[in-house]
């Protein structure tokens, strides 16, 4: 039994233990208990329930000794009796024979201080429950360990240290969510290698019809079924309520996707195959990742859930002081866009490093990095306050950069001839900006692996404290995926190792975050997600940023890169008829919804100096809060959240809006009661819309106070943004109170 | 042209080029040009000669543009005209379709001093021809260079900068070898992830039926044609040609091997593929590796070749004096033959390195890498002036060590808690003796690459030079192979790596070597074929030895680990009935016939103690030769060697034999004239043979001048070897003259 088991104040463990059994089991009884071992095969059914009792689970087992848990939320069926356990490749598989060897409950309270997050605090409750099955004929011990939160449950299978189980392979992992009915997902086809997809929001039975069209292009990617989907997926029930499933704690296994048999409306886990078709290869004593169901009957509260973070083990770096919130602009988006290019030559069908000659080839004019170009951004990054500038394309190899499976790609070290690093380093120095370091891989990782202590090194001796790394293209080691327990390990691997150097970690089409953030806060942002790029691919759904806060924004941040300003492309580039699926006063408020201790502003400067007043919501967000509260939240529709900054009495207050107008009504009773502040609202104007009118945004200064109201309309793919600073004496004179 | 053109003694160099070619078509011209090129559907023939005349080769193409070479010796077809050419996977392939865009010829010859090697001095001398040839339809450009040796042919791939070829994948080279008849041949069966079977001696045509029983099992293993064999392959021909077929200069390419259509007798080209099928990633500009072809009618010189060396570059460590022949013992023999083992306890069925609690386990009674044991190497090896010790299982992990597919598998640092390392260092060292490291990777190349840095600099901080590394098993990456171009990337990079920490490494399970030490002296041993420890795991044929130097040494040295004096291995370990088939004289020949700078004292120290007058000679065998000459040779029955000792007078002489019990008739005309030397010959008894008697050797001293001569009969899988030292004044007394 766990240490901290508190609930009751008894002296002696064993009774304590037996009371909290005694009365959980009289209180299943009187309601469904008896009935439901009738109805079913289940035998030895043990029951948990969540701190505040909202939450019920059962574990039991089948007849054949198969495990079954189920979830209930308010007395209502959340996850129907589902199957548990693991095929394995030569081994007799871990899925029946089992018996209940042992069951331990105890309870978990504590809380925690992050190093950046969306409050100062996370409470850490729960309530578990640990079933040790004996496998009869094998004699094969297998733990299923159960945390029951009140705003979710996480499981997984732990394989202690035994002479019976040492090394196996995971063929399928069976695990069942059963879900209660043919509840809307908010859901991107099941994939191997992407998550780069627009969400399609629509009916479990409706997945099949729409997966095809939900398949759009990437440089890499590789999809398995045709009901087949990725977590975190969001679902709301025809009865209110929402569902989300994703994972805790991926560590060297394979990311998990999910399965669905449309007929029973069953999801079954589908891990990510290495090369071989084999899912998983585990050494005991290991566990798998959590496996996690959020619930509630009010859509913010899946949203300020921290059950994904609470799931993953303590901060494991000693001294974090050196992880810090990174606000910062870079030589990027005009890649991006197609308006200038990562390569400097035009001259190489191919680069061999070491041995082209790039100081005798002739330069492209389109090439971004360059010295001068560099410093613009430094000079405008200095004046207006953000901490970092981003540059891509600065050292050699980008000519051919992806879709040969190249081996050596990058070096990490070398610039180009137009590309001075020292200067740029000393000059960046000089205008108190951090460059940020940029390391594509390409997705040649052992390329990676065998580059990464120098150049870990190359960026600490150059001043570079955080590194957006990239994985674009198929994988190398060839045949495996990106999400396969191949990457999975190397993601950690350069995460950990960038901890050793105290290096911040931005890494973009990796494996998408499952809470990892807490144990290395280091991991200060992923890409793993469609983000504001495809704006400049095509574009993307206008409710898109309504959806990423329900769904990829569950395990941990997203380098999303907002604030673009200027919405049509072929502006930047003649060549590209993009346009970007939002207005301005959305884009701002990407700063408060989508949280994220790095937040760029991704547009051009000149874009920015066009719209003063707007950019000045970007220079004055927060980066880092005290507090956040979920005003207003419905996926695909609208997400409205107020948070505090760490370390001030400034509010900031966002909301994005989807495809249908509509207006907002929020109450400022979040501020302290008695002051008074000055907001600055950042909304549509009265003819905003996210393709026909853009930029045309309003701004005005109001007096607000706790008791203050808003009702604020946000125009299709629009939304609004707040600052909200305590008023200083006289600074309230001719403003009107909201 | 190259500046190394100096054949003829005229300042103008084109014609010089011009005289060169008209001298060269005017001999042609004389004996079959005309009557060839009617006969042939070839059209502009180039040819090129050796510097002794003696080796002819033609380039050709055929009508349809395919490249085709042949080769003579002595105006003898060895090769018959061959296809040249790749078959590209995505591209259009690099076979026809090629006129002649330019021809250079140039001479060569140079001299230099390998660190170690045979001979104080190699001379490279050849003319060579680059035939740049132009695809007509695609406009890409290949240059097909040809070298032309007195003893051989090299020939290569070469594809310049280009705009029209950059990036490609090589699905087969199908480079030909058509041999001119059904000859005789010395193979083991190609495989993909080992070399370590037996040779079976047999005609081209009888290969297919002699492949089945030719596969014997291996830990992995992947064969691939019931035709296909590996290379450095040793053929004889019926009218007494000596043809040997491998490669050199293996560089980020995957290894060749040959498949026979064995209705024509051509040999082609069969690349290890990658775990997609693909065989070769190139990146332009780039090489494929030499193909060689050593040729003569005296099998001697096919041993004394140094063509293979020499198609490799120049020493690229700039100061190798840190690179030295190694005599050594080690705590090994006892693992392989069972007596002991490398894993510490039979607590754990799967060890989880940083979690499994090595300090409470039990340990085994059989342990082998003991504190106590090593010391007792340690003090065995000072005092009969050995270099260094070997020690295997010092670290955790080997309790699951292969078979699982484990990823983290060893950490290279941690020793058992039996093995006090630095205590055995500080010993090792107060009593001269070097440690050698031991590296197992269990073939999880990414933990091994990941640990590299780390694992090599722990070697020097602790006063290990050398390194024996270990590639048991199968790949990780998963799917890939032995020989794959993936592989063969890595261990060239852990080469190259070694140097930059100054490390000698001997790789065993890795790739066959190809002359790689001339670059990388460093490497200073491989396995790469079927070592002495075959003769514990159920026994070689007794002629393997006469083999080997016509096969696996043609690229590089080899720790075959000779030295074995107890042929009964169940006198070691009861559980094992295996029979070592050779006898001690032969053991001791070993050291001389099978060069190596790298020679292990193989046995346990108790075997020694028992033979103290025939271990004498493994305790004066010299390790590093200024001469060597092959007196006697013929694959698969004989060798004999002479050589001398680099830095003193001393010489050496080994003789191998086979199966067939055989007198040596050995000249001593290579020893200085009018000197006496002392030679003592370790030689078999007349009764001694591999299997019935093989401890019978007898052991005579006898003075020796450049005018003597031995008759000596050697016992089947017998031998004998000789010291013969300069004899100071006085101490030929009482001795006979041979």
């Amino acid at each position: 039994m766990s240490k901290n088991f508190h609930k009751f104040p008894l002296q002696n463990e064993t009774l304590q233990f037996e009371i909290y059994n005694l009365m959980k089991m009289m209180k299943k009884l009187k309601f469904l208990a008896v009935l439901w071992l009738v109805a079913s095969s289940s035998l030895l059914a043990q029951e948990l329930e969540s701190p505040n009792g909202q939450l019920e689970m059962e574990f039991s087992l089948l007849k054949d000794g198969t495990p079954t848990y189920d979830l209930e939320y308010k007395d209502k069926d959340v996850i129907k009796q589902s199957k548990l356990g693991l095929d394995l490749k030569e081994e007799k598989d871990l899925l029946k024979n089992f018996t209940v060897a042992d069951v331990q409950t105890s309870t978990y309270d504590e809380t925690w201080e992050p190093v950046w997050g969306e409050q100062k605090e996370i409470r850490n409750h729960y309530n578990e429950m640990a079933v040790t099955l004996l496998q009869e004929d094998t004699g094969r011990k297998m733990i299923l360990r159960f945390r029951l939160f009140n705003d979710g449950l996480g499981f997984r299978y732990e394989f202690p240290q035994q002479k019976s189980l040492g090394h196996f392979v995971i063929d399928d992992e069976k695990t069942q969510f059963a879900m209660t009915g043919d509840h809307t997902a908010f859901w991107i086809p099941g994939d191997y290698d992407t998550q780069e997809y627009d969400y399609t929001e629509s009916k479990l039975s409706e997945i099949r019809e729409k997966m095809e069209s939900s398949i759009t292009a990437n440089l890499s990617q590789t999809s398995f079924s045709p009901t087949g989907v990725q977590t975190s997926l969001m679902m709301k029930t025809d009865d209110g309520l929402y569902i989300n499933l994703h994972e805790a704690a991926l560590i060297d296994y394979s990311a998990m996707h999910l399965d669905l048999d449309d007929e029973n409306m069953i999801f079954e886990a589908w891990l990510t195959p290495d090369v071989n078709g084999d899912r998983v290869y585990m050494v005991a004593p290991a566990t798998t990742p959590w496996r996690t169901i959020i619930v509630s009957d009010d859509a913010r509260d899946i949203l300020a859930s921290k059950m994904t973070y609470n799931l993953n083990d303590p901060i494991a770096i000693e001294d974090p002081s050196w992880i810090k919130p990174v606000k910062y602009i870079g030589v990027w988006w005009e890649m991006i866009t197609g308006k200038s290019s990562w390569h400097y030559t035009n001259d190489f069908s191919a680069v061999k490093l070491g041995v082209t000659d790039y100081e005798s080839a002739e330069p492209n004019d389109t090439h971004g990095a360059t010295t001068e170009h560099v410093k613009e951004y430094i000079d405008f990054a200095a004046e207006h306050g953000f901490d970092g500038v981003l540059v891509e394309g600065w050292n050699i190899g980008w000519e051919d950069w992806f879709g040969h499976s190249k081996d050596y790609v990058f070096d990490f070290m070398t610039p180009y001839p137009d590309f001075d690093l020292e200067e740029i380093r000393d000059y960046a120095k000089s205008k108190g900006v951090e460059m940020i370091m940029h390391h594509e891989t390409s997705s040649s990782v052992r390329n990676y692996e065998r580059h990464m202590d120098e150049a870990y090194q190359f960026m600490k001796d150059n001043g570079y404290n955080a590194v957006k790394s990239g994985y674009v293209g198929d994988i190398l080691p060839r045949g495996e995926n990106h999400y396969s327990q191949w990457l999975v390990n190397h993601y950690q691997y350069a995460l950990e190792k960038a901890a050793d150097y105290e290096i911040m970690v931005n890494a973009h089409e990796a494996v998408r975050p499952t809470g990892i953030a807490r144990t290395y806060p280091n991991l200060i942002g992923n890409e793993s997600a469609r983000g504001q790029e495809y704006q400049a691919f095509g574009g993307s759904k206008p409710n898109h940023v309504t959806v990423l806060p329900f769904t990829r924004l569950i395990g941990g941040p997203m380098d999303y890169t907002p604030g673009i300003f200027e919405m049509d492309i072929s502006k930047l580039n003649p060549d590209n008829d993009s346009w970007v699926n939002s207005t301005i006063a959305n884009q701002l408020a990407l700063y408060v919804t989508l949280y994220s201790p790095l937040q760029m502003a991704a547009d051009l400067i000149e874009n920015y100096e066009r719209f003063p007043d707007a950019f000045q919501f970007i220079k004055d967000v927060g980066m880092d809060w005290s507090e956040s509260i979920y005003l207003e939240a419905e996926p695909g529709d609208y997400v409205t959240v107020a948070r505090k900054e760490k370390g001030t009495d400034k509010w900031f207050v966002g909301n994005v809006n989807g495809e249908t107008p509509r207006t907002s009504k929020i109450k400022f009773d979040f501020l302290d009661k008695g002051e008074k502040y000055i907001a600055t609202i950042y909304s549509d104007a009265k003819d905003a819309h996210y393709k026909k009118n853009p930029q045309a945004y309003e701004i005005r200064k109001v007096v607000v106070t706790s008791k203050s109201k808003l009702s604020q309309k946000s125009a299709p793919g629009g939304g609004y943004a707040i600052s909200i600073v305590p008023a200083e004496k006289g600074e309230t004179k001719g403003l009107k109170k909201l």
